[in-house]
């Protein structure tokens, strides 16, 4: 039996403006401590800004969200627009601001934002192929944005997202440190990582358990 | 008894011009799961240059090391300069090749390289306050190169990085994945992480047994 393949859609590298490092790696060291392979897709685009993650002040910089992810995945990423789901067995989107800033514009426009295209049609097709998706802290509203109609997703103990994810058509599960939330129906799991205070095991806690879970969903 | 605290050097944010992303985070991890508290800090100095992670070819930017690994830490970083051995109960350095780049110049002047003058402070007050330190990856050739003098290092499988050691008057061990080499007089402990082709699993495998054996010396 080959290998189960995950898919992981970065978003930059740094949680301020980028993708989370810490859950983006901690995917990365989940999916290969199951005995399974990944592949690294980022969209091809500008981020929408470089934060300079100190004292939070917005750099003059210019940088772009493939060249960026390529830190986190050692250079081993493609386009996002080369992405398809034939090749995969399961979908993970990392958390940070940059999934909220970058892959969708939800940390402007809340429930009714806009999702990269290149990101909608990779959770369009990996879900209506019936393959699994995890999303890991604010990811969640990307899924709630594209699929919405009734996807059970969480955000921690947030009660904010909370509310947008049910804007969105999804239902929100509350969780604590390292925990998952498990929509078997719609194959959807999710861990709220950072939208809580978590210390870096409890973050690994959570990415070992929704990888183990998008396991039994294949 | 209060929690062991680790203090960890990094060296800009990705392996080909900074620190070794996965080798950062999972340092991180492994200290949490040991139920202990780490500080993060780096120079701040200017990066020795920018690298495009996917095809390796310089860019024309400038990055800060210490702005840059604040995005491992996620702001919670202070400057090398700042650092005392009184606060913290061992010292970890990553690897990538930030930490031949930027913490010395390891990179082009091999075993004649100058470490980085915080760099050298810190691992030499550590080292006398009878403390111990861990170094994964190729950052084992900046402890040869300030402590030399027989310490026990490991550069995975590598014979040019292995005989520099040796030119450092450090001595080598051969290791294999998630392997560690502990010198237990000098109270150091090193792991070769990407040194050898490893899995990211085994990667953390290593760390975690070297946050281990740090533990047990103190």
């Amino acid at each position: 039996m080959s290998k189960k393949k995950f898919a992981v859609i970065l978003a930059g590298c740094g949680h301020q403006d980028g993708s989370e490092i810490h859950e983006a790696t901690l995917t990365l060291w989940a999916i290969h401590r199951h005995g399974c392979d990944f592949s690294c897709f980022a969209p091809d685009i500008g981020q929408h800004h470089v934060l300079n993650h100190i004292n939070g002040q917005e750099m003059d910089e210019k940088r772009n969200v493939l060249i960026e992810a390529a830190r986190i995945a050692r250079g081993q990423i493609a386009p996002l627009a080369t992405f398809s789901p034939a090749g995969v067995d399961a979908l993970v989107l990392p958390g940070g601001f940059g999934a909220a800033k970058n892959l969708c514009s939800y940390a402007w426009d809340g429930p009714n934002c806009t999702v990269q295209p290149d990101v909608a049609r990779a959770i369009q097709a990996v879900h209506q192929a019936g393959k699994p998706i995890g999303a890991l802290c604010i990811a969640p509203v990307i899924v709630a944005r594209v699929l919405g109609n009734g996807v059970m997703l969480t955000s921690g103990q947030d009660q904010a997202t909370a509310q947008n994810l049910l804007a969105m058509g999804a239902k929100n599960q509350p969780t604590s440190y390292g925990e998952i939330a498990v929509d078997r129906a719609n194959k959807i799991v999710s861990t709220p990582c950072y939208m809580l205070d978590s210390r870096i095991d409890q973050v690994a806690d959570g990415i070992d358990r929704l990888i183990g879970a998008l396991l039994e969903m294949m």
